[in-house]
């Protein structure tokens, strides 16, 4: 097969992302330049902040052209190299993107290339070890600082990253509440996730359940989600409160702009921070994380799991998964297996 | 005289603070008990934060109840004394509240009692030394961190808390923008204020000002306004932006709550920080700035004015100047001159 299979973008979306936004395209394989590897890409990531990415607009990557493949982190395995440090079969990390083949080297795109650690898998890699493990661990513990006792809140509880937030908050021996939507995700963090307390923010007023659930009021609300969960957040703060602003995946489909928390004044009378982060800024720290997400992952006390689609056709319908919240567990698509 | 004449707070405000939210009173003269001072008030400091004070809620001070005399901040002097550090005559700072006589000690109250510093006059005393002063001291350089060369924008740029964060930040060598309502505060804030460019949020949209009169972006943003023009200036945030979240005068008054920015994904690809703060908790530090400002002060590098209405009578409505935008500078009500 000389052909390299790829979803361009073809239109900005306007709301939901759909299979529109897409075009199938089939061009040759590229051939790698001296210093570049030829990647076969085998699992790509999906992430909330692929739909940013889609936007018009400058944001802290630029955005993705029109009739380029879409953007994506991947695993992949090595076809042909022209780098001294990556052998053909080599397991990798990069951004891949939609398609079959992507040109990549170490310094090269937003997350470079470079090997996935023996014995870990293309799942691990891209989820509790891969920039949603990472995220949450460099923003729990760099922005949220969270002390034993505490209380922390978590939205998107049962994402890929909320969940490694939330039990990175338990290890450090703080109380964890997550608000996640539906029965499943919900039971998930409680049973498996070792969540404290869990809030449905499908079944009542979100406020009310976390002043109900969170008697001591909230010292550190990870945050992926924005909108009136983050106001709901915000009426239960404690004094020096800290906000980590990981995300808000409520708003990213809005084709309107969306109000923000009316109740920001809780933040001037309770001297808290609200503060954003990306941890494209922490890969430089990248190796001290996933060594101890590793150690962490060996002693039990952290699980992850994984919704693995298949097949590249279902590309385009898998990113909207993440929106309609029908994923459990950090969103991937199986292309191939290894060869 | 033996009469304490009072405003008592009466009603609860919905919406803008009228004067039939209070009462007026005459009581006796108190009784200092041992450690105790009898301070007869001069002048009467007024606060947008007072607005606050006057809600049913928990905040960062109790709420003033029903019946009890309008809290404010309050020059006076002292006419029985009854504690080794104070003698009759003494020029003090307290929270005299709204009326001629009070009953202070070093410890009591949210300002205790502390002697005026010689050669400083009570309307110094009450703007730039005082409360509103020191929230722009502290909130400016503890938690906007201004660096020489950086773009700083205050709002509420005329009153007496922003007229001083900018004319520090002026100090610090950063280009500083002043949003203000009207000419005259604005020709106040670029002729003696020294500001280098001044936004009228009255003529044209802030946003588009913003950006015209910042075009390398807001390093340090100090709002005392909240609302659209906090949404206006999270528009153009620099990366690491540091938002000063000092007040948001554009909500007290509002009888529904009021959207706030739909743009906090820019505090998150901007890797920005929004900071609350209550001055209250620097008081051990006051010192250390009251002798920066008089420093400033005396080496002509720092102006300030101040807004003094006059009568007992009209401390009510005085209140409402600050929602009006009616002062310029610090509001200041004189009852009666020191004897």
């Amino acid at each position: 097969m000389n052909i390299n299979r790829q979803w361009l973008l073809a239109r900005r979306p306007n709301g939901l992302v759909t299979r529109e936004n897409f075009e199938y395209a089939e061009t040759p394989i590229p051939q790698p330049a001296e210093g570049q590897v030829l990647v076969r890409n085998l699992y790509l990531s999906f992430d909330p902040t692929q739909r940013g990415w889609m936007e018009d607009r400058e944001s802290y990557l630029p955005p993705v052209a029109i009739g380029e493949p879409m953007r994506a982190g991947s695993i992949g395995q090595v076809a042909e190299s022209r780098h001294p440090d990556f052998a053909p079969g080599d397991l990798v990390q990069t951004t891949g993107g939609w398609q079959d083949f992507v040109l990549a080297a170490p310094n090269q795109g937003p997350m470079g290339l470079s090997k996935v650690p023996d014995g870990v898998t293309p799942e691990m890699m891209l989820s509790v070890l891969g920039i949603t493990g990472l995220t949450a661990y460099f923003g729990l513990l760099d922005l949220g600082d969270p002390q034993p006792g505490e209380t922390v809140v978590v939205s998107g509880a049962a994402g890929a990253t909320g969940s490694v937030a939330g039990q990175i908050a338990k290890i450090k021996g703080c109380r964890v509440v997550g608000i996640a939507g539906g029965p499943d995700k919900c039971e998930w963090l409680q049973k498996e996730a070792g969540f404290d307390a869990v809030i449905d923010y499908k079944q009542g007023n979100v406020s009310e359940q976390i002043k109900a659930t969170c008697p001591n009021k909230i010292d550190v609300y990870f945050d992926n989600v924005g909108g009136e969960i983050l106001e709901a957040a915000l009426n239960h703060i404690n004094l020096k409160a800290r906000i980590v602003m990981c995300g808000g995946i409520s708003g990213y489909n809005a084709t309107e702009p969306v109000p923000g928390p009316s109740n920001l004044m809780n933040v001037i009378t309770n001297r808290a921070r609200m503060e954003g982060f990306i941890v494209l800024d922490y890969m430089p720290r990248a190796g001290e994380a996933i060594a101890q997400l590793l150690d962490w992952i060996g002693a039990g006390e952290l699980r992850f799991q994984v919704d693995v689609q298949e097949g590249f056709d279902n590309i385009p319908d898998t990113l909207q998964r993440l929106f309609t919240g029908a994923n459990l567990g950090k969103q991937l698509l199986k292309i191939t297996d290894p060869s």
